[in-house]
């Protein structure tokens, strides 16, 4: 489990009342008069910790609200605002204006507006809350995954893990190729229009920031079924594929920072989904399917070439017992 | 200038064109639907800045939560919603359920829910983003004063400051006065009913969390209008009163943490406010009145008893030039 769930659920989940979802899932609901429901979410991002100390601004400014994006389109939310708080040691009026312009750049391509902020004095973090707007019957909650539903993942797996495993020394890339992982890792791109397209569509879905095999496990927890995939219809990165086996199921299946879309839908759905990935130009992978729960069974089993199972590595992504992701 | 102003305005400020209000007042609006509009806050507190390393979980729980109500309170929304981004250095669950006491002993006070979260591993600190419900056309905005108004201020100032002012040395309390003083800086007091009471009721309003002239200023130039207040008629928390007259002075007027409100009102609604006075069990005093601005003279003008001007301590809070407050 990654500590969002552990530590939030633990100490701070209680039943909600006024709105429609509380913590558990990529986004909050709530119900706002007539119209769409609001989505929200937050997430923080903390030097040496989510980023590299020495790493680039404007990046840096693109990925914070990336990541953030990507909880909204996991749900099939409209982003509309965001608000920023930033902990700075120090005020770098360079730094601070490159930052801002990645995040502007990549908030302009989707209207989103920055209506607050806060800034304050200490070890360099960012925590972004953005706010969507989304239709309360067809949004892409985890826990309505269905038996019998397809898996699908979008794009690629994996690049944004092996780039970290490069910088981390666990990895060595040529130049060219670390370029083509690194891309992944500093500047992923958030699946909006992957999202909103979904609706209707998908039954549920989630963004893969910890790992496909942990955040599919969270679809699976709250939709009380399980899942199996196959390892040979995961859309590996291809700057993957050069490297030792471990590695790859290691960076696709447990490595997170891809920020791609894991969802479910049934098999009737198989032509819209198909059509979105000539729409948006983004490949859709059919990548397992979902099943009833058995006892004694991982939630999630992925299947080797030969119908094997694969031993899974590390399920899960932990802020607190990993450095620098 | 506080760094909320300095900094989220010189980069991060543009202009808004779906919200009603961004950058720039105690919250940002924007409207949704056909109802109420949606008031949004964020605040970051940070070990060993906002907070001693040391302070008790449970009064850190409440007072996170109560300086992002103390916003709502300044716009007279309706508190509804909230999410907590926790960056932790280590896991101590003892210390994680004292803190979520705290903090939901609060929001239960005012119904609000927490909806979502993250936890993220790294120096202690937490950005709270509250959500609340307001009536456009009454909300408090910094930018609504007009010439005329009288200059209210809520409870009692300069508490919090000395307490402060003891911790870090600067002052000397008995035991039983840093207590009371004590209580002032640990568990702040939201004026959300205050806040609610005043709409249709005063013109501006502002929670004084930077100081009172630093945080009337910020009414002054949203306005386009100047102040002038009388030290005599000034709150001054009784606990201080025993303090060198300079430390009563940067207390009361340069001393952030009180939260208490600060809001302008025409003179025809001085019986309305005396009755909110009554009815909340909460001193509302009359401290001076706006006037139009004139060169060469500071927004802020503080008389004193014989109609002298003060000369103003170190006018507002700045996060980046001073260590724990």
């Amino acid at each position: 489990m990654t500590p969002e769930f552990d530590l939030i659920a633990r100490h701070f989940n209680r039943p909600v009342r006024q709105a429609t979802l509380g913590v558990g899932d990529d986004c909050a609901l709530f119900p706002w008069g007539q119209e769409q429901e609001v989505a929200v979410s937050t997430d923080t991002l903390v030097s040496g910790v989510h980023f590299f100390p020495d790493a680039e601004p404007e990046a840096l400014g693109h990925k914070a609200l990336a990541v953030n994006l990507s909880d909204l389109a996991a749900m099939g939310a409209a982003p509309r605002y965001v608000t920023l708080a930033l902990t700075l040691p120090e005020v770098n009026h360079e730094w601070l204006a490159a930052f801002a312009r990645g995040l502007h750049r990549l908030a302009d391509r989707y209207g989103v507006e920055l209506i607050g902020g806060d800034t304050t004095r200490g070890p360099l973090s960012m925590t972004l809350t953005v706010i969507g707007a989304v239709n309360g019957a067809t949004t892409l909650r985890r826990d309505r995954a269905q038996e019998g539903d397809e898996i699908w993942v979008s794009g690629q797996l994996g690049g944004a893990a092996l780039a970290l495993a490069h910088l981390q020394g666990r990895a060595r890339l040529a130049p060219e190729a670390f370029s083509q992982a690194a891309s992944r890792l500093h500047k992923p791109e958030p699946r909006i229009g992957l999202g909103m397209g979904l609706l209707g569509v998908a039954h549920a879905a989630i963004d893969v920031s910890d790992g496909l095999v942990a955040d599919l496990g969270h679809i699976c927890e709250r939709s009380d079924l399980a899942a199996v995939i196959d390892w040979s219809m995961l859309p590996i990165a291809p700057v993957l594929l050069d490297q030792p086996e471990a590695l790859q199921q290691s960076c696709a299946l447990a490595g997170g920072d891809d920020y791609e879309l894991c969802f479910t839908a049934p098999e009737s759905a198989s032509g819209r989904i198909a059509a979105l990935d000539t729409e948006l130009g983004l490949a859709l992978h059919r990548v397992g399917a979902m099943r009833a729960p058995r006892e004694d069974e991982p939630r999630v089993t992925v299947r080797d070439a030969n119908g094997g199972v694969l031993a899974l590595p590390q399920a899960g992504f932990d802020h607190f017992s990993k450095g620098a992701d």
